[in-house]
């Protein structure tokens, strides 16, 4: 059995963690913290955990007596533990924003402050990393948008079919995390879209860094906030620089993601739906439409806590201990 | 292996059915019909289901070859198909409401039909005839409001604690199904309340005759379709007629309830959530209260798909052939 | 043209009376005060009212020269101003909860605190209280769940065709106001209904002193937050006293609410709807169906923050200063 | 007073032009059309229209006795009835496609039938076709994507500052107008996002068409389904071909919308919200970043119904009449 912590537990990716940790047969969970709700059942912030006996607690990271543990911590929080868990001989699965980055001047001018911990990690995309996944000591989680939108651009950036890409995703609220706000309150946000850090979102240049590694390219990324609880339908407009028909474009993606565990290539026509992969890890991906002036879209459905958060990390924990790829992480969504 | 067929497999419910026979252990998925989508794919139908290789088939009841079948179908089709099923050696567990009633002229009078092939039936709620549907060949499958409704209801009314019973219901509107109507139409149903069918829907007398039969009371029932996809929140108000307290009261449920696998009653103050069992098969039962005018209010929570509909059945369906109760049915809720 | 003041002019209910006062042809706004934003454009709160060249002001009550002051303060705050808007000789329409019982013992009870500055006030709902109103100086706007319960309860309260009243509300997201809340964060209250403060909200003692003061009836209340910006449907259980019938009981509203401006009894069989009076001062009443239990069901809807607050605070301000009583709030509601 | 008769009266933007006319100073009413209505009150689909004592007439055109008719009718059903009218001396202003191209070619491929009835139309956008409009017999009211597309991109295109434009909109489910499908079913569209038609929806080449007749660009278009009742949010990704910052573009916009009764152009860094607009006839503009890659986003919001229908089509009947512009049409959005 692997013995697994969690810091940060009482946010929603801390919530989804335990949900698919819960039933995991080859794991221990051997901590939960919250500052925040030290004491209390797991149970008083995730209602829906309503059998798991175990409390909160309020640990420091060398108290912390794990094989993995998940930083589910916020931006700036993660640097300051990970080294510490890693030195203790931990490996980490970290959520935060810290360790994406190769470059760290690019991490420093998004976040705006200095990363005082750089370490060497990977990033947690299986479907590009998934053999020094296997190997990591520190996996650096990818980000909820980043991760529809690589998957949904990586064929295309891989073959070189195109090198300008815009991308326009819509994210359901709980992407926005636990904490009540403004742009969250009920009534602001139904029967609402907003467009939000038009040009200014960190994922922008997460994106950027992993796409161009693969091949040349120039991304433009602008998110929306949705009225949708859980979900990331990314719209990629790119185009075309070879004269490719839809038909090729859709060959390229079933080639590509052929035999991967979570990704699903849709049939010509049909649309990625959220609902599809509500409450799952699957990406969807559908569309492959190219228009008269070269424009060529391609749609990704995820779900922005699952494949972009807590489903990804699992999927990376079992990656690193040899655990059978999709153990735990493989129901299906919840549709309608 | 337990043979299984679906009867009317398009529907939610139908969806919802093989979402947990899917990765049932014990269980082999035979057929899935449908008429209108006869030779499609299911995924085409279901898009969550992605992976399932297998089509629908327009078979006949006598066509199927099933050790039990589930009968997804419209009131007043089951009637006709579910005789010739258990003809044959196959034990129903049927969805509708042909044979959830005892009183035949109950059933007539309010689903304005004769009903031509009356049956011996056991009336599938587990936490009250949980023996006799273990060896019953026709388990009824309660409906979704009743299911909210009795659960809500017993304890008190077993314990003679109030008699008379205001159940103001509220329902996701998956439960219309999956035929689009004008009140499922989006611009009407949603940013909206309605109470619908205020006196003379059917599940009030459903209601009433389970209720009934455990100790005298009359219940009096109207249904309301909120915006939201899943869920049916029970709001009961009775009037006591002991003087009793909201902690004696929570008692009572914390006893009823003791070992239900799930039923789970709530701490004093915990107020039922439809996210803590949405695309669950448990039912949360909370509040307690007692006001001024000795109204006692309880409120449960299900998913009217799962614990209100397919979860239930095959729950039914484990406890017929001996199998862990839980089996398959046992994830939790999708919160948030 | 008579001078308007608003005393807390940045909420939600303070945000309805701007939109009303905006083109009312017999007043002229003289201030909206507010700490928080104090010397901002009104617009960059009120999104809406982006033609507003108003700014928002930090006005104490003595600095205010009004002939009219609506006071959109929390309840407990009211009671600090009103006395001394009336001392200079203005008149005040208060929107807190502070003024609205004639019990002072039931409104520090239910309100938890003691009421400082007592004083003669009208209950403003127009239907009860029209000619007290236009001579008031102080009238006490009526809270939004009493608006909608009263109104649907009235006429079989006044004919004595009930005595027991269950009153099950489920209202909108923007009642809980302007300030995020976890109760109102989107993740929480998107997909979902929840009884809250399920017999201990303020509003239940205010129906009762209001409907006890026409005959007597004992209530029983109920509040549920449901996934709708505006609205409350308010479903009014009671049982029969009398044998009558469901047309008689149509009949009796139809002549109680002869020639109301606001209130329209629908047609047997239509089922009042929340996009019919949304934005709108409306109130529609329908349902009036009578089960074998002798239970009557009567439903209402109206709009919380127009109907319920600011509109019928405007209706009551027409009324104090003799205008054409729909001035500037006679807009039909927006549907869908 | 102006005799105004509606062709197609049950719709959504039926139920939009008789709510603005219900108080038009100007007009009278002289007929609504509705064949599957005939006879029956207005108020049995529009319930927010309860006063209105008309009934729904299924009148032939040349019954109309009108000075103008608002021609709610499907595409290709406008081409049979127009021309009849201006035959009878009435002045149109017709909702459908049937008279928005210029081209005849454009409008027959991407409709997919032969156009009948060309006749010479003015494009009813005022803030383009004022003038022409106010002497026009036959209006064509933009559809609802170009409005919010084509004011969001108008001042860039005649300015050249931009020649490749992506447009990326999020429609509200009533665009799809008031007949249930799959798409519009409540559990199908709640909780998701979608797009459709992705290259293939006919609003493309009207955007295209009108911004080809200011300067020379290519628009490519996708529009998506978005889980709100009203609303269009139009998100513009386009490439800067000449070096301006994001204040100059600010600027543009500002001197382009001045004067422009229903055009708002917000402060930088402020984002335009669909409440601002809902339910009125302003179309808010907002956010002129320009990212590393000179992508500059700009973003509108209407009200699909009213600016990007019936709202647009009163001002065009304001303008064809000499009525002052706003009259009946001035109210502002919905917020929250």
């Amino acid at each position: 059995m692997i013995k697994v912590g969690i810091i940060g537990a009482s946010g929603y990716t801390g919530g989804e963690l335990l949900r698919f940790l819960k039933n995991h047969p080859d794991t221990e969970l051997v901590a939960a913290t919250s500052r925040q709700y030290d004491g209390q059942p797991i149970y008083k912030v995730h209602p829906n955990l309503r059998d798991l006996e175990m409390k909160f607690e309020n640990l420091k990271p060398d108290e912390m007596d794990a094989d993995l543990v998940f930083t589910a911590t916020p931006h700036g929080a993660s640097m300051k533990i990970v080294p510490e868990l890693l030195e203790n001989d931990m490996r980490v699965v970290d959520l935060s924003g810290d360790y994406r980055f190769e470059n760290i001047k690019t991490y420093e001018k998004w976040y705006g402050f200095e990363h005082t911990n750089p370490l060497k990690a990977v990033y947690g995309l299986p479907e590009i990393n998934r053999e020094l996944i296997k190997t990591a000591d520190l996996v650096a989680n990818p980000g909820c948008y980043p991760t529809g939108a690589i998957l949904a651009c990586l064929p295309i950036v891989s073959e070189k079919i195109v090198d300008t890409i815009v991308v326009d995703s819509k994210s359901g609220v709980s992407g926005a995390g636990v904490t009540p706000s403004e742009a969250t309150h009920y009534p602001n946000c139904s029967d609402s879209v907003s467009p939000y850090a038009v040009i200014t979102h960190r994922h922008g240049p997460e994106i950027q860094e992993k796409l161009s590694k693969i091949e040349n390219c120039r991304v433009s990324f602008t998110p929306h906030l949705v009225p949708v609880i859980r979900g990331i339908m990314t719209t990629v407009h790119s185009f075309i620089i070879e004269d490719v028909s839809s038909e090729y474009v859709h060959e390229i993606y079933k080639e590509f993601y052929n035999g991967e565990p979570f990704v699903r290539v849709l049939d010509p026509g049909e649309i990625p739906r959220l609902s599809s992969v509500r409450g799952s890890n699957y990406c969807h991906i559908g569309c492959f439409d190219i228009d008269e002036n070269g424009r060529l879209v391609v749609a990704s459905a995820i779900d922005n806590l699952v494949k972009g958060a807590s489903g990804q990390a699992v999927h990376n924990m079992n990656l690193m201990f040899g655990i059978p790829e999709t153990q735990s992480i493989d129901q299906v969504g919840l549709h309608p």
